[in-house]
């Protein structure tokens, strides 16, 4: 790609830095800024630069926010007995689109990962368990089921026993719509053990 | 998206502006630089402003470039008496990619298009026109096959005509490797037609 000024080839290495975005699409990125216009251009580099100044973290729940508490942490209609433990602010965001809960959030900013060199002192845990002794009567563990999400999972369920909160965990079982046949088998499992009453 | 601070859903909106990158894209990369270091923030967004800076077209081909004339025009060891019509930057670049071209080129900067009101005056042509005068012996025509492609190389192979150039165009038919009974009709007739002697 040598041929290319050296401006767009950097523009194209910087756009293909980003996950899910190769080559070509870097590519097909950057000719789009090197047509559009100056103000389309300059609104889309002020935002970048927006991202990395007006984002801070809730003092409570870690979640990104542009004030301190958040939204959220702030909204006096949420329910301020529930929190809800995530890894990250696009996996709450993932709970917060259904408009189906109404209690409060936490994000751990991660899973403790031996492996990656991640322990519990790397994440949100003292002010979850400090904020559960504060009249929280559920906390929700929404984390992925990975094995580093499962053990993050046992390691706060233990915890937060001590505090006197129930602790659950999101329901493992068949994506709803999906043809039984193409679930894979863990998946099948999970749906098994955890049957519900019909009637 | 409500629940976004405003700088991350701004950000997804630039990004999602651009083609072939869908909300859920556009979402991971802001997220991706939400996570990033300041510097690589920062160094993306210079990268941005620096494509509108530093970018002009080349006065000679059209072709974009960081000097004038671009560095395949002034490059001493193109052969000066071919010049490879394209659509546009990206058109040469593929064409560059394969290193089996040592001609120069002319960037037309779109094709003729009366459905969206390009003409032939909206295009680099005078200019095509002029240097096919100046030493040329052939001109390539390498623009895409669509109905606009062919109306265009139509009309140029008129007007070059008059200047005593030979007028050829890209081959059309069977891409390397593929299998012929995937190829769709328009193209089988092509490559019938354009069938070459083997013996």
């Amino acid at each position: 790609m040598s041929i290319l000024p050296k401006s767009i080839a950097d523009l194209i290495d910087s756009f293909s830095a980003m996950p899910g975005v190769g080559k070509k699409s870097a590519k097909r990125m950057a000719f789009y800024v090197l047509k559009a216009g100056r103000d389309e251009a300059v609104n889309m580099a002020k935002a970048i630069i927006n991202v990395k100044d007006r984002i801070y973290h809730c003092s409570e729940c870690h979640n990104i926010a542009e004030n301190d508490p958040c939204n959220i942490c702030r909204d006096p209609k949420r329910d301020r007995t529930q929190i809800c433990v995530v890894e990250d602010a696009m996996d709450l965001l993932a709970i917060e689109n259904t408009a189906n809960y109404r209690g409060l959030y936490h994000v751990l900013g991660g899973v403790i990962s031996p492996l990656n060199g991640i322990g519990p002192d790397n994440l949100n845990i003292t002010d979850l368990l400090h904020r559960s002794e504060k009249g929280v009567k559920e906390v929700i563990l929404a984390l992925n089921s990975t094995r580093d999400g499962e053990t993050t999972e046992m390691f706060l369920s233990k915890m937060l026993s001590t505090k006197g909160v129930k602790v659950t965990r999101l329901a493992h079982g068949l994506p709803v719509g999906t043809n039984l046949e193409f679930a894979d088998e863990t998946t099948l499992i999970r749906a098994l053990e955890g049957r519900t009453n019909i009637l």
